[in-house]
């Protein structure tokens, strides 16, 4: 049964499995830890440990009937499928100098597989590789997953870093696991059905070590009773540091496994008061794991419960859209819709508006001064709202032209205006800012026109055209605006780009809610504009080199790609954004941008990742450029933006 | 005028080039250096070098046309494509702090090829980059190259690369331009057009790491007048190592081009006595470099004629070809005719033929033992004939069967074996040998199915089927082979089979005559087989993992596959081969095979290269697959051969 019930939670992490020995009376095994254990699924090895293909030659013996844990008949297809993973014999090791052993592991590898595969396993449990030495394993693999329909192959890998300390020693064994880990799944071109069971140890390695994972396919966590620790009462728990990691997985949708024996002997007495046991007695007592697993429950239902922002964007989570073109296109009502319920980001308008208009026109000739505000790109009229909210609360007058090019949106405009009795104040102007003939100069110009990118949606080039009707010392509201970028690991993203085979799609910058990400160093500014322009003669190309250091106890780290933000100044203190250490709270509008790299490159906290970021214009299109010059060198993306545009 | 005429060279590297200043008078500049200097192309500047843009914008002044070198009229459009590359203005820089300058550099770099594209030239040389940075140049370059039609881009690149003492002192300046030029080309994805023109200076790196450079697409080598002595009659002329240098790029269709100033001051009464000119003294008086042009000349006049068997092979020279089907399919006629032809393959097996017959039977036996020797692969009879010379020349007995599988080279062998009355000694079984059952057990298997890479024709296969009718104590010609690997760089190679844009031919395996290739480290032993195997139970899977170090001098170079050989043993000390180290001699049946990588991979001395090898084998066909794990891993090549195979 699920690990409890937590609000909008709809993740697998839910669900609790448990590793078990070789047993061939296969529905006993299921029954003793499902049924009486409460566990979800079982992680069980389907094929006899002693069992050895050489041996089987040389005896002659064999019936040829493979020593399998059961028939497939002894559980439902459904049973199977839901409540067994596969857990291939541990005793192979493909990269083994005894070539009898190396053959012995690449035949019961590739039968144990095709057992699993024809009990419609979810899934199976890989061994850890034995050593450094992983070639021939991922070969075997990388073979076996090029014929593999829908199962997913779990890479045992335990968690394990070397200190930089331990470092200077150089001693051979003491290796960085995620290395070995991403020379597997390199090797395995990055396959969509390879993906991690994490061993998690007594010891945990440093914080921005772990984070490294959470970019990367990890689907199970597996927990030995080992790693627990005993509270006062006898019980098993985790060390701080363990529960936070585990918290993170149930975060991250990631499965927890229990493996081992009991290594806790509970006293019966204590058993009604452990606080977080929620379950009988009796069937506690009948499965020596059932308080590891009571443990894990309760770090379950102890999370707070998604916030309602959260659960609105879960659906959206490491989902790539293609960025809007709100030039070319015209926006839909529904995206108008969703943008407009953004109260934060309208409050912020209205705050810079009020201070904008303070600023403009002192108290004492507030009544006499009638401020012209003109709001380019008015859509349905949340930016006009926000305006004259703002004048009435500082009494200032004013006098407000709406210009909006959407000829659809402009029926909306009228029908608002009208409702609201706004006919003397606001004119409404159906026309593209950037060619309208303006009756006057406007004091103030306020515009949304920014995408996740800042930039991105051609904001400087729209208010380029709207600044020849804004007065020599008007205001713009926004009044600047910097992207910010950070590399990321992101295997999801990028599995889901390279999905499309081309390089099309390995050119083009999309929007995300980013979750399964590792963000591996602090942003960094990149492009700025500035509103209103000093000169006509300043151009929109931008062109930026970008150095970024990993912390030194990361360790290394694949960058999938890098992540896009902005943060805009509307009026002086008045800010609005989505970079992350400064992004504006409860804003909906804006998910992150994900510019992928064809070729993902690893990077050591001992060379700076040096990135390089242009942003070009042409006479119809403006459009991003990016490559990576070090470590190593990518190909610059994007060229003369061959595959990603937008359209002016 | 070409540099002389050499039989059989019709590369481009008769041609030499002249560096010369900006110059308004085009047809002037060419007839000064065609005719009176005897150069037959001109590397000239395309505009004036004080040219900036953003000064004319401001000086607002300019009648908006470009200060080009000419118009297009004032040479004829042969004039221009056949003897002038444009020389970009050298002031450029891309990657320079300035703004205003970058942005003069982009707009220029842009005008000048749009002029030269204009003029329909070859090629154009762009100035060598200012310093290691160079990602806004690559930008622009490759940028440029998306739209370009056929024109050439030679990047300027100095041949200079600092001693490994030099390093560490960890100066900023002291760069190997091979980096900067490999950056630069991955930055451009590695795009055809873009090559090189190596700027010779006084003093050359060490030969290791010259050899780089001619796995790299290098089109021209500009020698300044600067690095040339003066022998004892005052003439300009060239060290030992520059000489051979220079030898190298003739041999590899590379052109020289003499740049700067004449700084040898001739005395005009040597003029007739230099040995190596064959000018008129009027000509060479009238132009300042003639004498540099004649030294070139004379090093030209002065190679060996190439072999005629290297001239036969010159339109095979790094051409990629698609390695046989032999078991699949039946060879043509024609190819029958191409490996008979090959002399001192068939002396080879004929002394390996001898040899085992007089091992086997003592001259006392002569008379009376009959050895039944099996031709198996006898094709149109070549190894029939070599057999039976074999026995006439030893004075043995001999009973030959000619087994082989296709019907078209049987009728041949029917027809030989009457042309030359063998038929008491000679019986033809159109068979293939995998299947055929033998009257009798032989005590001589004979056998030519090697491919370039020694098994990966299928002679283990083939016979592993021929063993079955092999006495116990029989002898199997060849009685070895082993296969060889070492990896190259091989830019050419790689471009041709990125052309196809695809992953089936970066996981093929193609014959190919090797020559604008560099060798980066020794040939190591990859596979071997034995006949007649020992056991049955002996598989002919293999897996080698290889580890290649590049020798300390040559420094960082690129890896774009792999160049393999072989190496048989016929018997005992005979043997045959293609592994460079120990090639039989004038043997020209094969050319070596080349693996190539999907990515290339940058090796540097200080980490070795790991290679891994798989033969893998399943019912119906043989493949290999191929990866690199050091120092980064590539992906696993032509998993379950789902690229190149070859059927059984």
């Amino acid at each position: 049964m699920p690990l409890g019930e937590r609000a909008g939670d709809k993740s697998e992490s839910r669900y609790c499995g448990i590793e078990t020995e070789f047993n061939d009376d296969m529905p006993h095994v299921l029954a003793f830890n499902l049924s009486s254990g409460g566990f979800d699924f079982i992680v069980a090895p389907l094929m006899d440990p002693t069992y050895r293909p050489s041996l089987l030659q040389k005896d002659s013996l064999g019936s040829g009937v493979l020593p399998f844990a059961a028939s497939d008949l002894v559980l439902s297809p459904a049973q199977w499928s839901s409540h067994v993973v596969g857990k291939i014999s541990s005793w192979i090791d493909l990269d083994s100098e005894d070539e009898t052993l190396r053959m012995d592991s690449e035949t019961t590898l590739k039968q144990e597989i095709a057992w699993a595969t024809h009990l419609s396993l979810q899934a199976c449990l890989l061994p850890a590789p034995k050593g450094t030495s992983i070639a021939n394993y991922a070969r075997c693999v990388n073979q076996i997953l090029q014929g593999l329909s829908n199962m997913q192959l779990w890479l045992r890998i335990p968690l394990v870093k070397p200190d930089d300390d331990c470092k200077d020693a150089k001693s051979d064994t003491l290796v960085d696991s995620w290395e070995i880990w991403n020379s597997f799944r390199v090797l395995c071109e990055h396959h969509s059905q390879l993906s991690i069971a994490l061993d998690i140890l007594s010891t945990l390695p440093s914080a921005n070590s772990l984070g490294r994972w959470f970019g990367e396919s990890v689907r199970a966590a597996i927990v030995n009773t080992d790693s627990f620790l005993t509270n006062a009462r006898g019980y098993p728990c985790l060390s701080k540091r363990h529960q936070k990691l585990v918290t993170a997985f149930f975060n991250h949708s990631i499965q927890i496994i229990i493996s081992g024996k009991s290594v806790h002997n509970i006293p019966k007495a204590c058993v009604d008061s452990a606080s977080y046991h929620d379950h009988s007695v009796a069937d506690s007592q009948k499965h020596p794991l059932r308080p590891y697993l009571d443990y894990v429950a309760y770090l379950y239902q102890r999370m707070d419960p998604l916030p309602e922002q959260e659960r609105f964007e879960l659906g959206y989570r490491d989902f790539l859209q293609s960025p809007l073109q709100p030039l070319m296109d015209n926006l839909e009502a529904q995206t108008y819709e969703t943008f407009e319920k953004d109260a934060v980001k309208y409050i912020q308008y209205q705050r810079a508006v009020c201070k904008a208009l303070l600023d403009r026109v002192p108290d004492e000739k507030a009544s006499s001064i009638t401020t012209v505000l003109m709001v380019v790109g008015a859509g349905r009229g949340p930016l006009v709202r926000a305006s004259l909210q703002a004048a009435e609360e500082t009494g200032r007058k004013l006098k407000v032209f709406a210009v909006e090019k959407n000829p659809n949106a402009v029926v909306t405009l009228h029908s608002l205006v009208k409702l609201e009795g706004w006919e003397d104040t606001v004119t409404i102007v159906s026309s593209d800012m950037r060619y309208w003939t303006a009756p006057e100069k406007a004091d103030i110009l306020v515009s949304e026109l920014l995408g996740s990118f800042g930039d991105n949606e051609l904001s400087p080039e729209c208010l380029d055209g709207a600044q020849r009707f804004l007065k020599q010392d008007g205001i713009s509201i926004p009044s600047s605006y910097t992207s910010f970028l950070q590399p990321v690991t992101a295997s999801k993203l990028y599995n889901d780009v390279k999905a499309h085979k081309d390089i099309v799609h390995f050119e083009t910058a999309y929007v995300v809610k980013m979750h399964n990400v590792a963000r591996l160093a602090p942003t960094q500014p990149v492009f700025t504009f500035t509103h209103p322009k000093r000169s006509n003669m300043e151009s929109n190309l931008r062109y930026k080199k970008l150095q970024f250091m990993i912390p030194n106890d990361t360790g290394s780290a694949l960058v999938h790609g890098f992540a896009g933000y902005f943060d805009a100044t509307l009026y002086k203190d008045v800010h609005l954004g989505i970079e992350p250490s400064t992004a504006t709270p409860n804003m909906f509008s804006w998910f992150a941008i994900f510019f992928p790299l064809r070729t993902p490159i690893c990077v050591t906290p001992d060379s700076p990742l040096e990135v390089h970021f242009w942003r070009c214009c042409a006479s119809t299109k403006v459009w991003y450029e990016w490559c990576v010059s070090s470590p190593s060198s990518s190909p610059i993306h994007n060229s003369n933006g061959r595959s990603y545009w937008v359209g002016l």
